[in-house]
């Protein structure tokens, strides 16, 4: 190439010959320059698409729950239902806002009593391409999961049959789940709330991100800085565990591979997966979460303590990778996770319908009584 | 009528005569009281157009505050924005719940630290066309409401300075706010904040409710025991103190202007709009709430302590107007309460913007940590 461009540059050096020379080194360093971008894309598309998957743009189907709009419809009143919590003033949506992003910006999330739970809640979206949920993996899919924070004591801290009794109080979630399950006699149950919720969670998902794009083959999806970030993730080896189609969310890992972080991040009285297999190997093991929509869910890690998506990233350098990444590799990185934020759901709020005469009313205790009238 | 029906009875005697006079009479009675009906309601229709007016298909105007399409928007994401609160857990949705009539369906409600306001969150709901906001009518319009429960230490516990920072760290509300008030140097501020949410809440109007429509001359809009509900109404002397476009909300009136109710449904430390005014006859005196929609939203009253509606109806017959309504004219009236329903706005959740590195992150105290992980 560069003998080529010289070569007709040679031809013009009579008269403005200098300039011309210059222009066409310029000329001939900017085709070869997009040559080897080109070559250096396609390379990098090669080994991202050995890694990652995209998002793609319809919900995947469920394994025993066949999804339906009569489904989707009724599990998304059900995960906007505060009446589904002992309080009646929290919901599925109370922890994993669809306005943020599908989590609650909180360490660790305030349930009933504003007690806190011990990690930070996991985004909805893209949760059902995980291979299993929560932290610790200890639910196998979303109907599984959908039934712990109803119950746990520290979330919405409600009974299987208190829900069932004020769902049954309300006439229209008779009508609703009586057509969704209408081979049922006794539709209104628990197990079919969190299957009507799994069905709608399964919807929440976040196509054509502009990573996707990218690995679709729109090179020029990504930006030069994201694009070297991209790299600098497979070559620094993020993406060893942050890989398939959630860049995570389908291996357990150690926190704290190479060196343990701190306390301050990885709490000592949280050993993770340990807790449900009880395997000395499982101590301090947490499931690797995605990185879809990161950029959205600050604070990070399953202990919420960092706010700082850059601080985040240096973090797992140091403790998984025992890279002590610099500032310029942070910093792309980063760009590059900007790039993994798709096209979040479009949410229309349902409404809620009204509860007949004579149901159950909300359990309100704990109280703290304000000191003065606020309404 | 009868007389004419008749009549032509007698014309047809021969034959099958007793039958064609058995029908006749049938019919005329049939004719006569259907004549007698569209009386009635013609009356009705009278009788309320003098005390009721529709909902209108569109928002009101708002004086100093021209609603735009950038303004409701930007006012719908601070409406559901959790990070104007102090933990970033809590937003005007979460008491004012769109997807629940616009209330908490709470006695009284849950703000930070678990703690309750003292009175029952009124309805954000038509809130537009009501003379003065809050139970005691101490702020004038929307834009004054909205700018207390943010800074109330039982509400969302913030600070105008810390929502101000907040917003100013997340870039897209710097863009917002600019093209929603271009002649301000410092658009991002607590007013402004104030003035967007008041333009977004002026568009939660529930127009089309069947009453309405019972209003604009569609005498088949109600039932007969609605209309029954409706002339009951009105004769008992409800629509004395609940009438205009939101059937309340335009006056204040001491709550037990008959006979006190018990302190469990008006305790004594709240004196309402004596707070404001100081005055010995504006003790126990509260703005008359709106009926709109009040099936929605349940418990009842500033103290929420009734949920249901035909008791909230028995005890406003007898503290009010000195009636013991039978139970046949509480159904009815309930039945009415019922038709107030409007449409309910469509509500396309904001997705809202990421926090800019650096940002400020919220204040986690008061907290009750858990006991165990939870996520």
């Amino acid at each position: 190439m560069m003998s080529k461009a010289l070569t007709l540059c040679r031809t013009f050096t009579v008269g403005s010959g200098a300039l011309i020379v210059t222009l066409g080194i310029v000329a001939s360093l900017s085709v070869g320059s997009a040559r080897a971008d080109a070559a250096r894309d396609a390379a990098l598309l090669e080994q991202a698409s050995g890694l990652f998957e995209p998002i793609p743009p319809e919900p995947p189907q469920l394994p025993g729950n066949p999804l339906t709009v009569e489904k989707i419809e009724l599990g998304k009143m059900l995960f906007f239902e505060p009446r589904l919590s002992a309080s009646w003033f929290l919901s599925c949506n109370s922890c994993h806002n669809m306005a943020t992003g599908g989590v609650d910006l909180q360490p660790t999330s305030i349930g009933h009593g504003w007690h806190r739970g011990g990690r930070n809640a996991p985004t909805v979206l893209n949760s059902v391409f995980n291979f299993a949920q929560f932290w610790d993996g200890r639910a196998k899919d979303l109907m599984e999961q959908a039934q712990g924070p109803v119950q746990a004591a520290v979330e919405m801290n409600s009974k299987p049959a208190d829900v069932v009794a004020t769902l049954n109080a309300i006439p229209e979630y008779g009508r609703r789940f009586a057509a969704v399950f209408p081979d049922e006699k006794d539709a209104v149950n628990f197990q079919n709330m969190a299957r009507a919720i799994e069905a709608y969670e399964a919807t929440l998902i976040t196509p054509n991100a502009r990573f996707d794009k990218f690995l679709r083959g729109d090179k020029a999806a990504l930006t030069d800085r994201e694009k070297a970030g991209l790299g600098l993730f497979m070559e620094k080896g993020c993406a060893a565990c942050h890989n398939g189609i959630n860049l995570g969310g389908n291996s357990y890992q150690p926190f704290g591979v190479v060196e343990k972080p701190g306390a301050e991040i990885l709490p000592q009285g949280d050993p993770g997966r340990y807790q449900v297999t009880k395997t000395a190997s499982d101590e301090y093991v947490f499931k690797v979460p995605t990185l879809r929509n990161i950029t959205l869910t600050p604070p990070y890690f399953h202990s919420g303590t960092v706010w700082d998506l850059e601080q985040a990233v240096a973090v797992m350098g140091r403790s998984q990778l025992g890279a002590a990444l610099d500032d310029r590799e942070i910093a792309a990185i980063t760009d590059f996770l900007d790039s993994l934020i798709g096209e979040m759901p479009r949410t229309e709020l349902p409404v809620l319908p009204a509860i007949g005469t004579g149901g159950p009313a909300p359990h309100l205790q704990p109280v703290f009584q304000g000191l003065r009238p606020q309404n």
